[in-house]
């Protein structure tokens, strides 16, 4: 510990009060401080670095001129929330972040109240913070107090429909209310898309000063040394048919562009907000990601998240791993395809990396679209390349296909339109938390009518899962797969093409039968194998399908065992619910069947490791050892176990 | 049939190639030929009547000048695809529209080569069209031999955020592309949000031939006459430090705006755009809901939709109803909570009488919140107004909830706000069709920790759902109905708060169990009847949650029946998926139960009466008949029934 920075001022501030009295120079001291203790918190734990580097100043600024938490504070995504949660009094438990009982990695409303409105998927805060400005205008909650309320949005986030949506209603309400536009040219991916071309248009070559503010007013909320400037660019744009930012298209009073990282700049412009301001307003603030921290800043990502790190020297503490990663394992199984299939084609909203199709990208741009932070389009997208007889490959998490979710019923399973869907981080995540488990996927896709649905056992499973993607023509597919590495299987030297609804038999054994869909399997071996030591040996089958079922399959396990259990990484609703369906339909219960499905729990898990998460959901290896002994009436044993 | 229009010229095409030789008066003639043909076709069917006469004459302008099927011309929602489906062969099945077996009321793929892409939801042709122009230049389908991409969208479609992403990603892409943009102010309900008055800005005062070009060239797109205009407006814009309308913002050509009823016009714009187009273009029309056919013009909402009606007078034939709608039931139910409660307010997405909110509008319309076509705002807009205190219902149709579904997830259970998400149009329903079943919502809002879910049995009962709704404050819940009447049940004078998770008994019998969630409860009350003429009395329980489920009250049946027997308006997934995990996580399955799930088959069911589609659902009262007595394997009986 003995590279722990020195933070004078900085230990001062357990809250936002104790800076009301801090001069402009002090405030930009800490600044300073709060950085360094920034990059030295993250690099004791990992995390996101490059974020909240880049908003240390506007951090510092905010929190200086509003009252948090009565001025409600949202920041949007919260990758950037590390330097505000230290100053909101977590500081001391930051070594925590991102851990099993620790601090979350985003901001979260149980946490703090300086934190009015968790996030962690993009694109929300504008909608958040317009919602808590009409209910302050309406008295909604006087004994709170809602003051001021601020979205701090990323150029990448703000691209994003649902901002737009936002803004096109904030515009329209006319209520006071502060959008923060961090503009750092850089999401998680370099961005993409016009609205980003045209942001740096906005910009290009103006120097900070040269406030361009037109029509509304937005003159009057600049601090005095920069009218003269504005006033200028309020002509130029007068002299226009249709003049303005497209910020003030919408109705927003539009502010800057200014220096994100220049303190006393921002703390005038604030203050002058802060003071003047009738309506929705945007202050576009110009940053750096990674800003002060030369690692990060020089990082292609901007240092946007990190394992530990050496604070001296910068260098990752990553432990090597050894069986590849699901997202590569796809990756490259697609690329492989993408050589012998001109038809096939990718899209990912935002996330090539994550995704895996940064490798696609690189040997096959044309045919690698990376749409931004735009889910319904994207999906719509891939329909209308499905329509156009290509072989769309729609990757996105399970956690954000939500978003697209309309698009995968309206436009691609009505249609009976042949898009493959990859999903990644399906079931719980680890670090990430709750805000990103993949846990609804299996239950929102597999009810679709002509939608196949599976999820992959390991990863040479899901080689086969891709080469089965590619052969399906015959309307949409999706196969899903977890965050993290393999098992460490061999792999094939080439994905074998499945044969749609066919499951696939692990092990024979008698009595209690384990139908396992997705990455449980090899807890369920585990299992088997305790078992086996205590005369029981299940059999185990790998579903593979959770749509179409094999039926004939399931059925005849039913037939010939005493006990059937499914289990999958998903809440109720998906496979279980399927199977249950099915032997339900086929009289199956009539009789008597001692079936168990083993779901997700009922609760948001928040975040831990995968192995710690799933044993919070009861879905490892002892627990379905526990589940298959007290579903055969083998009590004691059970009992004894826990 | 003697007042049938007369149409020499509409009756010589069959298909657009035969307008190919037809001079421009012609087109102008075989324009007023169509306006009169869509009205006496709407008068002798219902349906959507303002939108289709809004472009008469962009329907005929397009074919004129394209090539479709092989250019692929795609109308966003597709309301006004009438004239299309009039023109492109289906002219003598209009008198099947919206009715079993007969033409879709929207553009449907499997109907026609000249519907590329079906549509219903708003805001899906841009992402469609782009994504077919890319599958065009990638050589997609080169047996197909895609031509050029056409998306027809409203003002009010393209306000949605989705619309906004699909622009974003096209001006990136630059591929050649067509966006009419058909500004009519007017999406179903008055046009609400900052973009509509930036689009009434753009053509305030201007006349038509002034041409709003600029920069990248769009002034060459236009047809000579209209050049000059079009330099100068573009050296306007060129002083403009940030130049240009929005949409050239975002990369598109912009032309516009031009007068979409003057065919002269169109016909030129539209040929010259053709022959120079070299990336995306926009084109402005500016066009009147219900043209041409007065008792529409005159309408509040242009005509929208229709009963039949006489084709001289306009007089609607619609049949009295007797009990009052579900959607009425909420809007009066809602507003009677409003008068004692100034917390509750009211969110709609573009929807205020399709949901009932109308009512809200004109008595609170400072707690009444349209915020456009855009439910991923909608949804965190309620949840930031419930952060701040406030009681939002958040109205949205099943079907389109589907559109905010990770808000749902991800800005409301995940922080358990208190939302209120009434749920209209759950359920088949009708002349829509399969686009606008709201099949899924059952299963994708039940699996959400913290969600309690209710469906109304009866408008009585909804009654009862919307005074439990207002008192639950923790943590959010939905309560869904159907389109159209209540079954005519006494309604309660005050809305009575249920306990959550409570089912109720209707009547007590033995064998046999009916659980039934929502509306199915009259089907199933008459096959007890009918079964109790047969001698089975079976027991009937209205479940009235699917989430919580009253675990003792459906143990306790299961206890005592020897068969149980959900029903719900819903797919695989939901209500009894969530029973048959209670069942079997509590060993019922062990020693033998006869159950069964009635859901929505694994189909999706097109347009016909509710009933039909209930019967192909196989869920009406003599089918519910026919389950319990093959379940209780009287198969003789249902066999002779059958």
């Amino acid at each position: 510990m003995s590279d722990r920075p020195q933070t004078p001022l900085l230990d001062r501030v357990k809250t936002p009060a104790d800076m009301k009295s801090m001069s402009n120079a002090e405030l930009t001291q800490l600044a300073y401080e709060l950085r360094l203790e920034t990059v030295y918190a993250v690099s004791q734990t990992g995390g996101h670095l490059g974020a909240g580097l880049g908003v240390i100043e506007l951090t510092v600024a905010i929190h200086a001129v509003f009252e948090a938490p009565k001025d409600r504070l949202i920041w949007d995504v919260s990758h950037q929330c590390y330097p505000h949660k230290i100053i909101t009094g977590r500081r001391d438990q930051m070594p925590t972040i991102r851990q099993k009982d620790g601090l979350s990695g985003f901001t979260k409303r149980s946490e703090s109240p300086y934190d009015p409105f968790g996030a962690a998927h993009s694109s929300t805060s504008i909608s958040a913070a317009l919602g808590m400005a009409v209910a302050r205008d309406l008295g909604g909650a006087p004994e709170h107090g809602i003051g001021d309320c601020i979205a701090v949005i990323g150029d990448g986030s703000i691209s994003a429909g649902m901002a737009y949506e936002a803004m096109n209603n904030a515009g329209h309400l006319g209520k006071r209310m502060i959008v923060i536009l961090n503009d750092n040219e850089m999401s998680i991916a370099p961005p993409t898309g016009a609205m980003s071309s045209y942001l740096s248009r906005l910009y290009a070559g103006a120097p900070f000063q040269e406030f361009k503010a037109a029509a509304k007013g937005a003159v009057s909320l600049l601090p005095p040394p920069f009218q003269e400037g504005a006033r200028r660019a309020k002509e130029l744009l007068k002299a226009a048919t249709v003049g303005g930012t497209l910020f003030e298209e919408l109705g927003f009073s539009y502010v800057g562009p200014i220096d994100g990282h220049d303190m006393e700049q921002l703390l005038a412009v604030l203050r002058t907000v802060k003071s003047r301001a009738d309506g929705p307003v945007l202050i576009h603030a110009i940053t750096k990601k990674g800003k002060g921290y030369a690692p990060a800043e020089n990082a292609a990502d901007g240092g946007h998240a990190t394992a530990k790190f050496d604070f001296v020297t910068g260098k990752q503490k990553k432990s090597p791993s050894n069986a590849p990663s699901y997202t590569s394992v796809f990756g490259k199984a697609l690329v492989d395809h993408a050589a012998e299939d001109s038809k096939i084609v990718a899209v990912t909203a935002a996330m090539p990396d994550g995704t895996g199709l940064k490798l696609m990208a690189e040997r096959y741009p044309s045919r690698t679209f990376d749409v931004g932070i735009a889910e319904q389009h994207a999906v719509t997208f891939a329909a209308g390349l499905a329509a156009g007889g290509m072989k769309p490959f729609c990757a996105i998490y399970s956690t954000f296909l939500q978003r697209g979710y309309d698009q995968v019923v309206h436009d691609v399973a009505l249609q009976r339109l042949p898009v493959r869907f990859p999903i990644d981080r399906a079931g719980l995540v680890g670090a990430d938390g709750a805000t990103h488990a993949g846990s609804f996927d299996i239950a929102f896709m597999a009810n679709l009518p002509g939608m196949v649905v599976m999820a992959a056992a390991d990863e040479a499973e899901l080689v086969h899962m891709t080469a089965t993607a590619v052969a399906h023509d015959d309307g949409p597919i999706a196969f899903r797969y977890p965050r993290g590495e393999g098992v460490g299987v061999e792999m094939p030297e080439k994905g074998q093409i499945l044969e749609i609804g066919k499951s696939r038999l692990i092990q024979e054994g008698n009595r209690v039968a384990l139908l396992s869909f997705g990455t449980r399997l090899s807890e369920v071996m585990t299992a088997a194998e305790n078992l086996a030591a205590k005369g029981i040996t299940p059999t185990v089958v790998d579903a593979r399908f959770a749509k179409p079922l094999d039926e004939d399959a399931i059925l005849n396990l039913a037939r010939n065992h005493e006990a059937l259990i499914t289990i999958e990484e998903g809440a109720i609703g998906g496979f279980g619910s399927h199977v249950a369906q099915l032997l339900a339909e086929n009289g199956v219960f009539d009789k008597g069947l001692k079936y168990r499905s083993m779901v997700l729990p009922d609760i948001f898990i928040d975040q831990a490791s995968p192995a710690d998460m799933y044993a919070a959901a009861a879905m490892n290896a002892p627990q379905i050892e526990t589940k298959v002994l007290e579903t055969l009436g083998i009590a004691d044993m059970a009992t004894r176990r826990a």
